[in-house]
């Protein structure tokens, strides 16, 4: 059976058996706590991730409140802004349920490169995509109304809007959680 | 003498010779003129862009309102999120200046990429250096009030104060522009 790494990357380029074998042995795959912190404002990102079970937030910690930007699940790589710039972090990275996660260092990266080259196009594409998913991420915080947000994410991703607190989700839209409260009574009627 | 897209490049690889003259023949550079459309609501993208000279926005028409997302000057690559998807694109792109462009198709690029092997890592580092400036965009978009929206501008990229109308710039600050007068009167005390 295929890991979920190899069948996230054999959406975009039809893997050899060799390249599989090399990449089922590359991952660092390891477990965190709900609550765990991944990253934190200030420290420079030495890791990236793909998840493979669970849920991560990344929130601003703003005069003592929360301002949630981002929620990554099952089948989402995470490359923090720090690990590219190379500067410390602004924001926060942090399991908001037991996680499975396959961590990436440049050092491990370089090396699959080394043994995959075939690799490098293949980044170029996935980072393409992430670039595509973040413009369009932003175009609708700017563009849509509250409501139109909250129900742009119910038909996105209707997942996260039962296994996410509301007050987080409130965050992310950019709403009080009261008025969150409002939106989802209105619809429902 | 190098040309722009040489320069652009170096900053990530040392390039030889043969490469710099592969590139160099390589480039599709056409001029366009202030008001030009180079990509249209509902037209899906067959090329992405590099400005040489000029400057790009890209804006959404929301019942005949502008709502502009971004500005792209000189050395900033542009990949439309429709080049990406193939779906068709939801928003506009245009010269706010007359510009000269460097354009690429997704074959142009195969054959360069045929041609430069290792351009193939550059790629997926150029990406993620855009996915890491647009993570930043939003985090500051809906982190900033508009008034350190607007300073955050001053000191990122004063020069589109400079160049682009201040109605455009309010659009991009998500405020009206007496919004914006007020801010900039105020700041000047």
């Amino acid at each position: 059976m295929n890991s979920p790494i190899v069948n996230f990357l054999s959406k975009y380029i039809e893997l050899t058996n060799e390249e599989i074998n090399i990449l089922a042995n590359q991952n660092f795959i390891q477990s965190f706590k709900k609550g765990t912190i991944l990253l934190s404002e200030g420290k420079i990102a030495i890791e990236c991730y793909f998840i493979l079970k669970g849920c991560v937030s990344s929130y601003y910690l703003i005069e003592g409140n929360v301002k949630v930007t981002g929620f990554y699940t099952e089948q989402q790589p995470i490359t923090p802004v720090s690990y590219t710039t190379k500067k410390p972090s602004k924001y926060y990275l942090e399991c908001l349920e037991d996680c499975i996660i396959s961590i990436g260092t440049s050092e491990s990266n370089a090396e699959l490169l080394r043994k995959v080259p075939r690799l490098a196009s293949l980044g170029a594409t996935m980072f393409e995509d992430q670039l595509a998913n973040e413009r369009m991420k932003y175009d609708d915080f700017i563009k849509l109304s509250p409501e139109e947000r909250y129900q742009n994410l119910q038909k996105t991703r209707p997942d996260l809007l039962n296994r996410i607190p509301q007050y987080l989700i409130a965050s992310y839209l950019g709403i009080k959680p009261e008025s969150l409260s409002r939106i989802r009574k209105r619809l429902n009627k």
